[in-house]
């Protein structure tokens, strides 16, 4: 194929996108399938693309540049490309999140308001390592009706073009350009400059790049920078459960956004739950930096004012010991990055108390924090976690790639019917919106 | 009162929000009452700071300085004034934005997961002239448990400084600092400068100032830059209609958004339509450019490329002739700004194909572009309107100030029981929501 430029991508993209927002249900399902089968058949191709990213990886690794982390995030494996064509299943399953109406509203005799969902246009997606990623946001993009340009990390680019070539061909009954493949770090910049193009983009790596993503665009960007995530126990608590839940939150997968990376202990039961996770941490090599009142009771490294900001993703843990359940809010508050945040508790009530009092986009009662995620959540999968306010919160699934737009069906209704001395008033009747 | 920075009012913003957000909905609407009475009691006090104002634009307006239409708006009457006393009630009136269920699912036995909506926190508000927008923007924050910086335009100062102090005093039982007014340039490039403390940005203005804060900003921009809304008279529909809407979408009230710019007009009926619209917009004396086919038919100026991209926010209109609903649509997709457009036909069929194919915030069939407004929308009022595909689209109300909440409730769930070879499946449940 020629090569295109990025400019020219996009403008593809942006075509396809309005041709897309009114293709239905059963075709995008329909390509979903056929995408799911192309990998499918392909897994020996994919396998031996990914066997030459892994091979200068480790060449990298060796060399110091790289870590182990990354190396094992980018292997592909059969089980692991299973699991991706069964994802690409199960974005195909979901109810098609386009077309249902929201809400509606008879205005007037003849005159009905109704509010439905619609794409988003055009979603640029820049993301790192995991090959995954770029099958799953380009399921979700498709599924929910919007083009998308994809710009995977350069340790992964001969798994991602093959992988990107496969769903390209497999969905060629799609509005040709639906999905686009830029590979230079100079394209990514073209794209953040195209806001008059580009509806949205999710930025999924590094706190940094993401940091760098939001600076330098006006497209709106959704995402999150860090993920340092808090687990309270509570005075009153099930101290096993509250063991379980801070190991299974730090150990079970340590290297991912919605692990802990701060625990906050009521003094109460200070004395007899730190020494119990000590072991534990121990056990799977957590390196534990504490406060002044933590180390009093267990041997830990001291935890300066930069621990309270870091998110380690990795096998570190710091903790606090704090007077109240209002401290451990004010902690979170003062330290935290908005992502996922558990209390244990046996009390219903100071568990409302905490979790109504952060703005966190998750909060958890009695659960690890590592639920936080598309999948756990049954969204089906995820193009990411935001940790803003606007838009999609939390794991974003296909809602959060879609909008609305009001819609006005009348007979020759005039505004001046409604205006001035005489206005006729409205009726403003609430009508029964299409059930999920 | 000793004057604080501004630095100093959004701190006080941001801890009050986190407070009004688990304040009860009876709070809050009573509070909205008690500004209503408040505003009503001191009609004649803002009616008299108005005067100065209105005075010092008038001077503003002979020296050339300014436009009839900015001293238009500007003026409070006793009957503006009841108005806006009404809007305060109506806003009150309003369901409750927050706390509301807006998906459960079950994700295993005893771990259930809820979207719950939420304040967004600390919303900027930065807008011109009119000053019953204040009132409206400090309603609708309140009433959704956001706390709200208020910057008006300098010409209405003495106005917004006397709404603003009763609106602070007679909600004094609400957290204090909810409410905060600036009043310099500079503070407002201050404020763009907060993106970890503010949470939306709101713009009312020229288009010109929309877009400085959306390039000088990287807090998230709800608002419009422009409103370029059309109307398409198709083939088969009722020219009468088609000229009353025509006629109202434009005259009614040409200085907003939601006017109409550019009539596109079917060649099938161009000969017919044409000189009746003619007749009926000169008696209102608004000007009209047209391109080639349409001088053929009547008397018009020639319609230049830099016309299809004008908001004119004045009596004057362009309009073009076009082959077919296709080439209106590209037309639209060219040269609109995603705000409002309207099709004029007989043909529900047509009416579909034209709706569908556009992605503006509102699209209307038979009706007149200027309905596209919170109020006759039936949201209570507007904090503006935003032709963005992010968040809230089309006319802002309360829905569009809130955001949402994940919530887990768990039992001493782990992720690990779900991980690896021996997973134990997800149940993923959907529950009913809360009805609204």
């Amino acid at each position: 194929m020629s090569e295109q430029t990025t400019a020219e991508k996009v403008s593809a993209a942006q075509r396809a996108a309005l041709q897309l927002a009114s293709r239905s249900d059963a075709d995008r399902a329909g390509a979903l399938r056929a995408i799911a089968d192309a990998i499918d058949d392909a897994q020996e191709e994919i396998l031996d693309a990914n066997d030459t990213d892994v091979e200068r990886a480790e060449e990298l690794l060796e060399a110091g540049e790289y870590s182990q982390v990354l190396v094992d995030r980018l292997e592909l494996t059969p089980t692991k490309l299973q699991s991706i064509v069964d994802m690409v299943h199960s974005v195909a399953d979901q109810r098609d999140p386009l077309g249902r109406t929201l809400a509606a509203r008879r205005l007037d005799e003849g005159l009905t308001l109704s509010k439905r969902s619609v794409p988003l246009g055009v979603v640029g997606s820049i993301f790192e390592s995991r090959p995954d990623a770029l099958v799953q946001i380009a399921s979700l993009c498709l599924r929910s009706g919007n083009a998308v340009i994809l710009k995977g990390g350069s340790e992964a680019s001969k798994t991602n073009r093959v992988l990107f070539e496969h769903i390209r061909e497999a969905s060629a009954e799609m509005p040709d350009g639906w999905v686009q493949l830029i590979e230079a770090r100079a394209d990514v910049d073209e794209l953040l400059g195209m806001d008059d193009k580009i509806d949205l983009v999710m930025p999924r790596g590094s706190s940094a790049f993401v940091r760098y993503i939001q600076d330098n665009t006006s497209i709106p960007v959704l995402g999150h920078a860090e993920g340092i995530c808090h687990v309270y126990v509570d005075a009153e608590s099930d101290l096993s459960m509250a063991v379980d839940i801070a190991y299974d939150a730090k150990v079970q997968y340590p290297a991912v956004c919605n692990a802990v990376e701060t625990l906050l202990v009521h003094e109460a039961v200070a004395a007899e739950f730190l020494p119990v996770i000590a072991e534990r941490y121990e056990d799977a090599g957590v390196e534990i930096r504490g406060d002044e009142r933590t180390r009093d009771i267990i041997d830990a490294e001291t935890a300066t004012a930069e621990d309270w900001k870091t998110e380690y993703g990795d096998l570190v843990v710091s903790i606090r010991v704090v007077d109240s359940l209002a401290s451990a809010v004010e902690h979170i508050t003062t330290h935290g990055s908005k992502h996922t945040e558990s209390i244990v508790t046996d009390s219903d009530d100071r568990a409302q108390r905490f979790m109504r009092s952060l703005d966190s986009s998750s909060v958890m009662h009695n659960a690890s924090t590592r639920f936080s995620d598309g999948y756990r959540y049954g969204l089906g999968a995820e193009v990411g976690i935001s940790t803003g306010k606007i838009h999609a919160r939390g794991p974003v699934g296909l809602d959060g790639l879609t909008t609305y737009q009001f819609s006005l069906e009348g007979d020759g209704h005039l505004v001046d019917t409604y205006a001035g001395a005489d206005a006729k008033p409205f009726l403003h009747e609430e009508l029964e919106p299409e059930s999920e």
